[in-house]
């Protein structure tokens, strides 16, 4: 087993090391085309940052530049969601990881209504419907919650990334819908599609995302303030949630090949947290066929690899 | 955070308290009815055996009565097998979740006859068809490698739980002529069908169990011997398989109840293992709708609340 | 083979015969819940008319009450859209039966956006898709249509059965968000709904069906008037999608039992031509759990038993 | 319409104009690959017979040669079931089309082991469990039967093409496996598969197929013969099934096009029929995608064209 306190001091390293060994890959997948506004990104930017629960911060790359954390909202989503409804919140959604592609219908007729789980487009507009319920201001009140516990005011929703979705999101319009003939939606449809557009529009950069999920990492407390956002069962719980359901129809390949509890999202970041040690987002735009970063897959199972450190 | 060294010294008086807290559940669930011979045993056994990666022994209540391993042998069939063949195992086979029930064909047939994991039964028989491709004597060595790991001679099949298995295993017939028409099974399919169901009837108890699987816990060697089965990294692998994919359509809810990683055969027996601190095992046949352990589920679940420790 | 000319002369008493024969019937089946408004209805309510080629009628029961014609629309509609495009329709939606419920999204998804036939609800979205592209006023030129080809200045849309399935048609929403994100919906999609809605809210007597169905037994040409809707060979080829498809997940039951092309709607009345020999409506708001009317099934069986003619 | 009797002089002179304009279309599709033995076939092979029901025949190029008639065997087995159980064999298998390809295993675990309808491959294998069950000499009794509506004692099993579709039926296998499972399959697996490859392997020429189908053209009884097989009203409804069934994913377009009740085999075969008027059967093995004779359904479409027949 390795060393952990060298490591520690070696992390910058190990990013670089990461950051030159992928050099090969930055040509591999596309930039996703499934939301035109998203389609002008440029394909060629990288960027790692990891913050350790001691507090350092390490870095490369481009991992102080924003990009649309699309489905990487849907963890926020619902660790706020969770503040409000604690376990009730299981009666409206499932745990249990999908096994097919991340907008499909299909379970969801066949399991009446009730998704699979809150990181599956269906699973996510029911939380972002609870968080419409709750929230007096739905969508500023959700941006301040992401400020908080990124410890940064600068974070925003991109109003024309959101628009772009409204314009061809007639899937998600479907899936809201449907979950609304069951009644799984209590809101109005339009209204609930205006908040989770927004939801996914938000632009943070590496460091932003690191710092936001370092509270996963923390037993529930965001790292350098004194504020705890959930109980550390309900960390654990919600890292488990991650672990299982977090790369659509890949999770289980990511939790294979890199062993740590994490989220991706289209716009090419990465999210991932080791308890107890580090939170690490990264950023790379261009996408597998299963709609996750080809980078931001591989810089991770190379940074379990490199430090010999996986929960498992 | 607990303090470990003080948890070390209390599992025996933790499983005690887990074994009193559990009565009321005593009656919850229903013995098997898959498999004839199974029917007959004792729907009130309950037992656990925990043992610690530094040697210590813990148990209470049947840990030391054998019963059929069912589905948790699919675990060591594929740690065998792994050994065959390394990473190509997947070309034949996915670490994906299944998404659905555990003898589902329909993933099986929209897959092109690539199971999604090695634990759902379709998986296990191609893991099934390698280990008689790679042995001798398939079934003979098999149970001299569980013995070896497990550290007891005294493991055998049930002759009569295998001909009960065969005499009304058409679905898994069905399953296994479904692979040999995608050419996923190359032996005869006779031959990897009595191999899979001799594997299934192997009876071992708690205690056996849990060495078997300490070397999941202990990086790849198996505890108090120099051998190892497999690299630290495979170890780790096959960890995080266990913990997407070990419980049918309730892997996503053990994950997140219990958070380590393990497997449940519908013969009662539940394992996990919490690397580098202990492997677990309990028993008790009487079974939920999905197929699982009513009590091996709590139990397992009192004992990371209990501790206070999950790998997340 | 039954003497043709006797049987002309007597289909009144026929029908007097189905119905006194359906009595013990009359019970079976609940009226229909799926829309607010229609589960007003009297479910006592039983009317049949039968219009020969040569131009007899042959009526009993509630035959000159209108009711709500619901999914038989949908014939009508496609008849209008086929005089448009012909066989280029068939790009956008297929001509296979659906094996599955009438309203599955299952099916819709799996086939890429293409519905498997115009009757089931996607594929009536997209023949409603079509008539609002190519009728100036679609909702009144739609209404003008089924006046003409009917014979009846007296029929309308029911505004409020119309407003009652748009404030709960979620699940029609749903599809019509599918299709568009497939592209296969090219108006905006409220605009298609409002349209689809209405069509299916028309009310019409079981006279009225009766004369708006003949041109479907008549080799394409309204009933005693000169006009033609479709050619022969159209109507043949129509004739043959109802006869396959016409009666939801109970097409092949239906054509089974009666031997009839025909269709079905969950206002409890059922349409059926026998070329060149009669038109037939009946009507009872009684739904069997596939979601066609009990005693319309039935008098329809015994029509086709008691004249011993059917197509086949 | 045209004058019947006009055409009735005619359908030689029809056929040979059909034989000509599908000259173009003589290289399209391929020759089944599914059982070996299959693919040893002339593909240039095409023939058509036509006996009316007034006794007259009518024939174009190899109609007198013989060919495998593989699924068309299902509806000869179905009739012979039939005189056994009468409407209780829809307790079994049901009227339904699949809509969706034709060994698919999907439909069958979803509806619990009951078959759509018994010309999808596993309700074929439950008529084949009944033969077995009825008949004495299941193989030959069966043969006898074919011979005998026939009219022709020169009609055999094909060995070699038996034996090669059961070194290959794994598919077939996994479906008598998963049926078994439902209990609807009653003999052994094996005795049951044995007389399936068999039935399926007779080799008929287009006239003895033309004769054997005579008598669902002639209200049950044998054309030429005294032989009542089946009552009128049961010849109907089998018809019926033919219309709605009898073309696996296909069946619809054959619906909408030819509009006559009939059935297709992988051989190249297809059988068609219009009551009271003609049966008729062609031979081409060059298949398309959905597995049907390209020819055969090309030339029937004309036949009803040409003739301005169909039964809508």
């Amino acid at each position: 087993m390795p060393d952990n306190s060298k490591i520690e001091q070696n992390y910058t390293q190990i990013l670089n090391e990461i950051f030159n060994n992928l050099k090969p890959f930055s040509n591999a997948g596309n930039v996703s085309s499934a939301i035109p506004e998203l389609a002008f990104i440029d394909p060629a930017k990288f960027g790692i940052h990891l913050v350790t629960m001691d507090g350092t911060d390490h870095s490369v790359g481009d991992s102080n530049e924003k990009f649309s954390i699309q489905s990487i909202s849907k963890v926020l989503a619902l660790a706020q969601a969770f503040t409000f409804t604690g376990e009730k919140i299981w009666e409206r959604v499932g745990v249990e990881p999908s096994g097919s592609a991340f907008n499909s219908l299909v379970q969801l007729e066949y399991e009446k209504g009730k998704p699979r789980n809150p990181f599956i487009n269906a699973g996510a507009l029911v939380v972002a419907d609870i968080l419409v319920s709750h929230l007096k201001n739905p969508k500023t009140d959700f941006l301040d919650f992401v400020r908080m516990i990124s410890n940064s005011p600068e974070i925003n929703f991109n109003e024309k990334v959101a628009a772009s979705e409204k314009a061809t999101g007639y899937r998600n319009a479907a899936l809201a819908n449907l979950l609304k003939s069951y009644g799984n939606i209590t809101n109005e449809v339009e209204d609930v599609l205006d908040f989770y557009f927004h939801q996914c529009s938000i632009e943070m950069s590496c460091k932003e995302l690191a710092y936001a999920f370092s509270f996963f990492a923390n037993s529930g407390k965001i790292l350098k303030q004194e504020k705890r956002i959930l109980t550390e069962s309900q960390t654990k719980r919600l890292n488990a949630l991650m672990q299982t359901c977090g790369f659509y129809d890949e999770s289980g390949e990511f939790s294979y090949k890199v062993g740590l509890p994490g989220k991706s999202g289209i716009g090419g970041g990465i999210v991932a947290i080791h308890p107890q040690k580090y939170s690490v987002a990264s950023w790379s735009p261009r996408l597998n066929e299963k709609g996750n970063s080809v980078m931001g897959m591989k810089s991770l199972e190379l940074l379990t690899t490199k430090t010999g450190m996986s929960i498992f």
